[in-house]
């Protein structure tokens, strides 16, 4: 049964009226289900509860501050909850035994599948924080820096810091309230967005050199050649990220990056600006996904793969 | 006169008295500058009063939503506004002329000495386009999308998008009422955020490739020379809005761009994270600035350049 939806003050009663619990997050964790999953155990502790948070991968340490001052604590938990967990395979392995043991499960993704007694799904909130926000209020817990600190990094994670059609207006009144607790702002957005690694520097820099101009600059392709990847140490995974990239440029509709595979063929991430349809480019290689953001593989060496879309993007965009 | 202070329900009744307005922005006009006027504009006209923004610089075509169905409108104006204005240099070489003249200044910047009759100045707010916020409620202008759309684009601007230190709990306020008129936040947020030029792109290209790490990578060096920037087709000054990239990387806490001169030596822009202090380095070569941004120029080829400064760097990092 994932179609129960339990009232968020229900919810509250239980939290209150029960103890000892695990909060689970999803693997390759970010600053919403950490901010929402660090936000609720404080708020847990205060209350004189047992409660700490795990997830299957390492927490990167650019999200220490969410944890900051927190004693580790030894409890045998009774009771397991999920946040911003859209389906049991993002518990990851450590965790994916725990899928049918989870007492309660609070989330806003639209496909939440999750099987839980009780669940609170919304899949019209921008950022998970923003329940744990209503839920810590329902709980009449008393919010400080570092709640306040934890629930606007989930916040602004999830709106890429206000700037995504996804923010309401909510997210800015509950930021306005959180930042009365005078938490570092700057540091914590300097962290989610400005801050780069030593490989994502040179993998950007990589694309960057690689990029071509097609069809009067209303496409932008780059190429990634396995033997350039492997000169920067990066992993081929970092550059998941980075697939927006060539969309950036002004003028650009079809953003293209084109990764050589090891052992034959490409990997195709497509990336389109509105009207075009970035599915309908990679289905016609057997690919799909939403209509700003597709990938296809194309079994050819990187030039000839090159080609072949390029063919497909110019029908697309009417410049055959 | 610069220490005079209006208050600004006093310049709001001056505006609903007088008509034919003309609005002065700065030279090299940002998001804040000319959404102050053009949201002033569009509220005098809204009043059936005759008003028109003007600029010394030409206006970039990412702000063309700003003034976005307004028609031309030929009068001779009366009565001068200057908005986001910090000093008379910055009219530009167009209006200087006007420093003078000018009856109605409203700035947020704490240094602003135009002379004008009416001075509104505060500089604990974050963005003009606040101040102007202020103003058309008191002047009881009724809000719609677009001067909603204009007066975001100033605080979404100047706050980097809530992401610096500047943002306050009011910001967030005004930007959660103004969005219920319904603009295209995203759309908004990807010019002034995402969107890149090519010649932009090939800079940031430039500067990353030639990243050099030293002191266990607490600094970053990136020389930026002749030969390689004129390939590049880009004009030297467009290099200003990088200086920032070397301090972005993870662990670094003293960033330098160093530029080889047409003639001779070299301009050092240096940027630090805290404590480290940036002008404390560049004033061993006679330069000077910010706690963490502060630049100088060295006399020196650029490799020699580079040396004496990373003795100084050693220092102030404790590495020598």
């Amino acid at each position: 049964m994932t179609n129960n939806i339990t009232p968020l003050k229900d919810i509250a009663s239980e939290l209150l009226q029960k103890d000892n619990y695990l909060i689970l997050t999803h693997r390759h964790p970010d600053g919403d289900t950490l901010g929402s999953a660090f936000a609720l155990c404080r708020a847990l502790r205060k209350l004189d509860k047992n409660a700490r948070v795990v997830c299957s991968d390492v927490i990167p340490d650019s999200f220490d501050f969410l944890y900051d001052k927190m004693d580790e604590i030894i409890f045998e938990p009774d009771y397991i909850i999920s946040v911003d967990i859209a389906n049991p395979q993002l518990l990851g392995e450590k965790y994916e035994h725990l899928a049918d043991r989870i007492d309660i499960c609070i989330d806003h993704h639209h496909s939440n599948n999750v099987v839980a007694s009780l669940r609170y799904v919304d899949g019209d909130t921008a950022a998970n924080c923003e329940i744990i926000y209503d839920l810590l209020k329902l709980m009449e817990v008393e919010f400080d820096k570092d709640i306040a600190a934890c629930l606007y990094t989930g916040i602004s994670t999830d709106t890429g810091c206000f700037k995504f059609s996804n923010t309401t207006p909510r997210s800015h009144k509950i930021a306005a309230e959180l930042m009365e607790y005078g938490f570092d702002l700057e540091k914590i957005n300097y962290r989610m967005f400005e801050e780069k690694t030593v490989s994502r520097v040179l993998l950007e820099s990589l694309i960057m050199k690689n990029m071509e101009y097609h069809f009067f600059g209303r496409c932008c392709v780059a190429k990634v050649l396995r033997n350039e990847l492997e000169k920067t140490g990066a992993k081929e995974d970092e550059l998941d990220g980075l697939t927006g990239l060539p969309r950036q440029i002004k003028g650009v509709e079809v953003g293209v990056l084109i990764r050589e595979q090891v052992d034959s063929g490409c990997r195709i991430s497509v990336r389109t600006k509105a009207p075009t349809d970035a599915s309908e480019i990679c289905a016609n290689f057997g690919g799909g996904g939403h209509v700003r953001a597709a990938g296809c593989t194309i079994d050819l060496p990187i030039d000839e793969a090159k080609e072949e879309l390029l063919k497909v993007i110019a029908k697309v965009l009417g410049e055959d």
